[in-house]
């Protein structure tokens, strides 16, 4: 049963917002988890925003929660390879926010040629020169991490470009994909949410809009998987969807707080 | 027999010169071959630069060529595009060389959402917003056309993206490849100069040091080809760079000038 979980890995976007718009159903839906004493962690496949940055918007849906309780791929990715190689010397294609967690997490930043890591995360002030760093370092074999594999992102005024546009450069130029993805769906970013929740991944569900990118994630750890269609995925496309990716939820709801209504 | 053709189309780096130093014995056999009356042309995949940039580097070789012995991958692409349909209203990520070759044949540089065409050349200025741009174009269909293949450009200091770091980019978020490449191996830039000699491909031979560019460029139009060993071939690598492309060229040169020594 659902609501026999003791956590809950939460989708930000499709699930509980917007943009910056509230989903009304899944705000309530997870003060009413918070109440019921489970614990929850929002991920987050954003590789520019610092927790900081998506902290305020949770609050600004009406949701009180702690830094503990978000989970983004800048943070992920810098928790990653510190505990891979800890204080290890890094490149990054990223922006500030990406930066800031890797410092905090003990890296050193240092050119593509000292590197010992080549860290991909997207940035919206990407120019020739950071991609020939890029492409030097993944030609010197540099052990390469990428924050997310998220091809196009949507932004209000249309797609905007994801960090897999660099992944794709990349590739193209030298056959060489990332090592390491952390961002879902893969495992790498749900195993360091289970960590910080304490939890293991048949106490958890995984709540997300997108089957490939959510319930692959979730099924990545083994844990069951809450597919919501107040996002991407919708009534209309869900077989369409779930044959596309060959992958079926173990719950479909109409929104988080059907939870509550099974 | 190889002095017997009428014309020949020849690459220039690795050929008659390195960056900019010339190979002597390319140099000394371009310039015999226009004194026995051979029509020569030049035929460059550089997306940046317009031809009259690289006839300077030419005659800086001692080489006196004119604007017509020249066909660089902007002009080529220009050319392509302004005889499928004059005036055609154009998107380009490319830079001030592409522009102004674009621009000299009667297109019209437009923003991305107004294009019938994306033209995809190589920028050392690309930027988030260009990519997009290019991105959301190819999004919507828009006829894409690309001015070469080459993935990564070896430069002075190491090696740096080409063209294909945009087309890789672009692969990667969409799916889509370009509609028509026009530099070499395509045979679109190959037959506008057979054009340009005004010769047939029985009556030419293609030269240059790439088994996988100049040969299988010479082989799209079914001329006959010439491998030289003054660039990435060498006696070495021969064999191994045969069997990894699958192409065999008709003959092999120590150098340009050996075609004379047969």
């Amino acid at each position: 049963m659902l609501l026999d979980k003791k956590g809950f890995i939460i989708d930000i976007d499709g699930v509980v917002g917007k943009s910056k718009t509230p989903i009304a159903e899944g705000v309530k839906a997870v003060k009413k988890l918070k109440e019921m004493g489970k614990k929850i962690i929002f991920v987050s496949n954003n590789s520019t925003r610092s927790r900081r940055i998506l902290l305020e918007r949770l609050r600004s849906f009406g949701l009180d929660v702690s830094e503990d309780e978000i989970l983004v791929a800048t943070y992920a990715t810098a928790r990653f390879i510190a505990r891979e190689k800890p204080g290890a010397r890094v490149f990054t294609t990223g922006e500030r926010g990406l930066i800031e967690e890797l410092e905090l997490a003990g890296l050193k930043l240092v050119e593509y040629n000292e590197a010992e890591y080549l860290v991909v995360g997207s940035n919206r002030g990407i120019n020739f020169e950071l991609m020939t760093k890029a492409l030097r370092a993944c030609l010197r074999g540099t052990r390469y991490v990428a924050t997310n594999p998220d091809r196009v992102f949507p932004s209000e005024d249309g797609p905007i470009p994801g960090t897999g546009m660099i992944i794709g450069a990349l590739y193209w130029m030298t056959g060489k994909e990332p090592d390491v993805i952390v961002g879902k769906p893969s495992k790498v970013i749900m195993e360091e949410a289970l960590k910080i929740l304490g939890l293991k991944a048949s106490e958890v569900a995984v709540v997300g809009d997108q089957i490939d990118v959510d319930v692959a994630a979730g099924k990545a750890i083994g844990a069951e998987t809450v597919l919501v269609l107040t996002g991407v995925t919708t009534r209309e496309n869900l077989q369409q969807m779930i044959e596309r990716h060959g992958l079926e939820p173990d719950y479909v709801l109409d929104s988080l707080y059907s939870i509550f209504e099974r």
